[in-house]
This record gives structure tokens, C-alpha cells and sequence, in this order.
């Protein structure tokens, strides 16, 4: 058992940690972002999840504007400690597309083509016209 | 529906994607590594998970040594192209130290301590025993 030291992290090349954000009761994979110290920190003590916004450069509260806050549920650390896994309680949507989670886009892999949600509905129900 | 173009693709500042993998029956979250264009394009070739090794600087075929094979299920991108989410079927354990995932380190976020999956266990006895 270790006290958890944020600074005894790996960070990555840009100095942040980063975070795979979990639906806590489907295990579904809602977003991949990056945590600073502050972020990390923030996120503890408010139990919202909170990121650090490499486009803006600085604290993102995830939900502040749109009101789709992620409540902590729990925190794991990867062997490496270069990684950290959270899961949260989701409101609304986690993607600013409105779509629940950011992985949206599937690739077939027998074709490498790249599917959004809404086209691969489409071409299993061509698939069931067809046969 | 576009076809899938690995250039496309927003590396990070080590010229590398971010991959999540994923246990494709339960959604657990086994690992997060890096792929480079010859690792994706090698994983859909083969079926098998491969990777570029941060430490090694080389491709790494998940399993080549342990024998612990990643078989791809499918693959998702997220909105904004710069992280793939990989769904498997994991041969063995994903992570080296032996545990199915590499998440293996939960925090306590009321107590701010990293709990490894055995201590947290003998941590819930524990309370078990007191109540």
C-alpha cells in the first residue's frame, strides 16, 4: 500500500497523464483526455472529473458548459504507472458530437473502411436485404 | 464512410497512436499502448495486436514471447482521429507481472492510497472482520 504521489508518475512527452474514462456500470470506453497535477488533484477533491484541455492549455471541469458532468466512481493506475484508468457515471453524452462515447467511428477490418455508428446500422440491415 | 488512412491520423507529439485495448466480451480495459502505421497495418493483416515499443523502439507483436496473443475482434476511432480503440480476445494474462490487466492498481480516492488487486481484497476482508 503507497500513498498515491501524483509526482512519482510517468508522464508523457507533453508532461500529462494520460486518462481512459470508463462507463462504471457498462465498462463501455467513453473518451481517451489528459490530466495535469491539477486536474488529478481537482478530480479527487470535487469527485467531477476534471482534464487538462491540450488545445486551450489549462483546467477543463468536463460537463462546465454543457452540463455533462462525469462523476468519479473509481480510479486504477496501470504497472507502468504512465497511465490511469477512471470510471465515472456519465451525464448525457461523453462526446461533444452529442454521440455517448467518442469511439464512434468503426473500422471494418476486412475492408479498412471507417464506419460511423449511424452507417454501420446501415450496411448490416443492406447485409440482411441481401441474404 | 471513408477509407480508413492511417496518414489521416493525428499522431501524438512522439508521432505515435494511442491505443486502448479491450477485452471484447467483459469491456474490461486490459492496456493502453502506442501503434505506429507498421503496427496497425500489421495488426489488421494478421489479426494478432501489435504495437511500437516505447522502450525497445521496435514493432512488438503483443504475445511474440509469452505467448499471450491479443486475436483483434474490432477497432473504433474516436471523434477527433487521434486515439483507436482495439477489442480482443486475450490469450493468458495482457499485463507482464502476471494480471489480466494492467489496472491493477486501484486508488482509494477517499484515502488518496494505490491499492494493488490483492491488498484491496485483504483490505475488504479486513472490514469485513471489524463490522
Amino acid at each position: 500500500m503507497n500513498r498515491m504521489d501524483f509526482n512519482k508518475l510517468k508522464l508523457n512527452s507533453d508532461g500529462l497523464l494520460p486518462v481512459v474514462t470508463q462507463d462504471y456500470s457498462s465498462n463501455e470506453v467513453l473518451m481517451v483526455a489528459y490530466m495535469n497535477k491539477e486536474a488529478f488533484n481537482k478530480t479527487i477533491e470535487t469527485k467531477k472529473v476534471h482534464y487538462f484541455s491540450r488545445s486551450r492549455q489549462s483546467l477543463w471541469l468536463k460537463g462546465e458548459t454543457s452540463g455533462h458532468y462525469q462523476h468519479l466512481v473509481s480510479m486504477a493506475l496501470d504497472c507502468d504507472n504512465d497511465t490511469l484508468l477512471v470510471k465515472v457515471k456519465q451525464e448525457g453524452a461523453a462526446c461533444h458530437t452529442g454521440n455517448y462515447s467518442c469511439f464512434y467511428k468503426n473500422i471494418d477490418i476486412d475492408n479498412k473502411e471507417v464506419l460511423e455508428s449511424s452507417e454501420l446500422q446501415q450496411k448490416k440491415q443492406n447485409v440482411f436485404e441481401i441474404f
